[in-house]
Parts: structure tokens; sequence; C-alpha cells
């Protein structure tokens, strides 16, 4: 049972959230259609958005569902918070309030921080775990663990209201917000 | 001695709240231009915005000083809060927090609500009270407070941060909000 209110709408990053583009070719990131799909299952808005051009942007998101709509900024960039208003308007969304970005990019977390957002970091989607890297590679299992604990620290640093690993986690996440923001919390 | 953070913008309805038409000739409201003239001297950026289109908007306008940036409404209409983003995107300011709507009128206030902004309503200059009307006129001061008092109800209940008379207690309200968000009180 889930008395917390509905979530108004879910901005995410594109690049280094939504797709991964290891060898260069764009594939879903692992959860991404799950997390889409459950929370279009719910009818919850949700919108991509990255600092690409638009048919940069288009290209990447040919393996997302074809209902997700998409903002690329144009104009200010991140970390003004511009972007992330004018995706919540692409949406038509009515309200701020329980409105959340879902990212591993630092300044796309700090753009959603200063528009007044939820902020959920993806630990292992962020700059500081290269996962493409052979430096990455080289490491043990347990090197790669203190890199993400490392990595949750850095996004913690920012501000951000909640660290995950990866977007396998973001229902339980998104769960405990809703609780947070049930208890009177805000961003 | 003010410890209190600094407002990043504060944002005024332009009718019913800047600027009075009273017999069809705009004029400042009490207040409106030494209220102006303190904010530009602490350096915090201000807007006006209204549901009018440009022109009619500039002509209002006209009374203001020639540093006070407008925003015109076109496309969505206030309650929905893109006005408000739109108007702090023309202010380009960084971050919703510490960001002020100040209106009498019910509609821009809720669209201010619905943007995350603290909410200031102005009592007087709200449509439960029309200092212009002939019933206004012909009620007895202790008729006209009582109205007022009214009007402060029904703009409270919008769920708005601090209601009061007019323009000329801004200042003693800002200082009160600016101790809130010390607080850590969030709109």
């Amino acid at each position: 049972m889930d008395a917390a209110p509905a979530f108004t709408a879910v901005l995410f990053g594109l690049r280094g959230c939504l797709v991964h583009t290891a060898n260069g070719a764009p594939s879903p990131a692992p959860g991404a259609l799950a997390t889409l799909a459950s929370l279009r299952q719910r009818q919850v808005p949700c919108i991509w958005l990255d600092e690409l051009d638009s048919g940069q942007g288009q290209r990447l998101a040919q393996v997302l569902p074809d209902w997700l709509p998409g903002h690329t900024v144009n104009g200010t960039r991140w970390p003004a918070p511009n972007a992330c208003w004018q995706a919540l308007m692409t949406l038509h969304s009515a309200r701020l309030d329980g409105c959340v970005l879902v990212s591993g990019e630092p300044r796309l977390l700090q753009s959603g921080l200063n528009a007044g957002l939820w902020t959920v970091g993806l630990a292992a989607c962020s700059p500081f775990c290269d996962l493409n890297s052979r430096q990455w590679q080289a490491m043990t299992a347990q090197q790669q663990d203190l890199a993400r604990g490392k990595a949750t620290l850095e996004l913690f640093s920012l501000g951000v209201h909640s660290v995950i690993d990866h977007l396998e986690a973001l229902d339980t996440c998104l769960q405990d917000i809703a609780q947070r923001r049930h208890k009177g919390e805000k961003p």
C-alpha cells in the first residue's frame, strides 16, 4: 500500500543515465526500460534532457520508447535551472511540487537543485565511475565498490537528496522520497 | 543587522500590485516606488508580470522606473507556473531558492505557489477589496477593516506564505520571510 502522494514528473538525463554509449552505439542503460514502463503505468509524466543538439539527442533516444519526450538544451546551459523548468513546461507540469530529476551528471544535478527539484544521483553513471575506461576495467570488485562509495559522497556533497548506484534501484528510492514528502520534507 | 540570506529575485504583479488604474490612468501604487528603490539598492533583481498584451503592459509600466523589466504572459496562463519560471529566466536567476512573488491576484499567487516561490499576498489589492467600487467607498472604516480581514483569510486559504495589506508593509514582511528561511523553512 502506498499512501504517499504521486509524483508530478520525473526528468532523466539522457547520456549517463537512460542511455549508454559504449563502443559508440547507444543502448538503454540497465533498468532504464523497466523504470520508464513502471512510471508510465503509474501515469507519471517523464522526459529526458541533455546538452546535445536536437539531432544527436534524437539519435540516442531512438533506443528509448517512442512515447518519451525529450528536451535538448538550447541557450543557457547547466547548472542554470532553465533546462529543468523548460522540460517541465514541455510536460505541461502543473506544479514544481513532486518533480524529480535523476542523473549521474553533476552539472545537471546542480541544475535540478537550482530549479527546486528533488534530485537523485546515479553513482555508477557519474563521471567519478567511468565504466568504459581501461582503468575501471582493471580494478578489482573491491576497488570498484570503493570508487562507487567515493562517487556517492561526491554527489551527496552537491546537495542531492538521494544517491543510488543505478536505475534498477530507482523504484525503491522514489518510494523513500515519497515517504519523506509525506512527512513534510521539501527539496 | 540582517544576517539572513539575501533574496534571489522579487516578482511583482503589475495591475493590482505595482500600478493602480483608478479612473483609467495608471499611477504607481502607494509604496511601490519606495519598495522598488529599496530592493534595487540592495541589488535584489525585480520584475513585473501580468496577463496583458505586451503593448498594454508597457503602457501601464510607464509609471514605474525604466530599469524595471517586465514579462507579459504569452501562452500558458495563470495559475500554471510557466509565467513565473519565464520571469525568473528573463532575470537570469541562478536558482529558485530565495525567489518571492508579491501580488493581490489569487490566480497569480497560485501560479507562484505552483512554481515553488515564496508568495506574499496583498489583501487590499485583492479582488476581495475593490477599492474603486462604490460599494467599498460606501463602507465605514470598520467595515473596510472587516473586508480586509476576510481578504487576508481568503489569500491564506490559497496557501500563500504571508499576507500584508499593501506594499508599504513589504519590507517588514521580507525581513520576516528572511528569518523563516534562516531557520530552514522552505516555501
